[in-house]
């Protein structure tokens, strides 16, 4: 089942400064940004910036500080949106609804009788997702 | 919203070994078990040893432990289950759908043409329990 990872896909691109992305925190082993397709308001992705394709290749050392960003981001995005919880997932191959191949953890804040959208289902106005980014970057600040 | 650690809930209780579960893997840190309302075949439940009500009050220093085991099994699961990916999820606080509050982590194998039943609507029989840890456990042997 599992096969190579291709540094073509778009957060292999994003890593390279090849496309943007409305990033929130970074640090030496991680980067995160908005999801243009967010699921709900400020949805984040978290990568590591070593690659592999998903959990199920990675080095199992690069876990720790991908699941702290995770941590953090969480944390601060539950604060800066005034949100009830948090949902984090991370989707292992096509048949588990990964759609982009550079392993990454989704962080979608929940709010109290507020259903989420299905994943990857509608991008975004640029305008919402940049004040989405600039208010979840202070909060990391 | 976030509110303290309660050892009265039913993983704390299976940790102290007050009620059964259907264990596949432990080491120092971390335990992993059959989740008894599974939403698909070989759905299991990583948790650490540490106590904490969710991501949102973790120490960052049981993540790295937390999330090999989660790697583990996801492994171990897709190759004993023949599984095409699996799903990774982690919910923070009941508007998030969290139900039982010490940190845990779904790995939730995912199979071709088959849908997820939803988060916590059916109680698995015993027998079908047993019969995958068994499987799962001898994977991570």
């Amino acid at each position: 089942m599992t096969t190579a990872y291709d540094p073509g896909n778009v957060f292999g691109k994003i890593l390279r400064g090849e496309l943007p992305a409305y990033k929130v925190y970074e640090d030496a082993h991680t980067l995160a940004f908005m999801d243009v397709m967010p699921q709900g308001r400020g949805h984040a992705l978290v990568i590591p910036k070593t690659p592999s394709r998903n959990l199920l290749d990675a080095d199992p050392a690069v876990l720790g500080p991908l699941y702290a960003t995770v941590q953090r981001v969480a944390k601060a995005a539950v604060a800066a949106f005034g949100a009830d919880g948090a949902v984090v997932t991370q989707f292992n191959e096509a048949e588990a609804g990964q759609t982009v191949f550079h392993l990454h953890v989704h962080v979608v804040p929940r709010f109290s009788g507020v259903s989420l959208r299905p994943h990857g289902s509608r991008k975004a106005e640029a305008d919402e997702l940049a004040a989405d980014a600039e208010i979840l970057r202070a909060a990391l600040a």
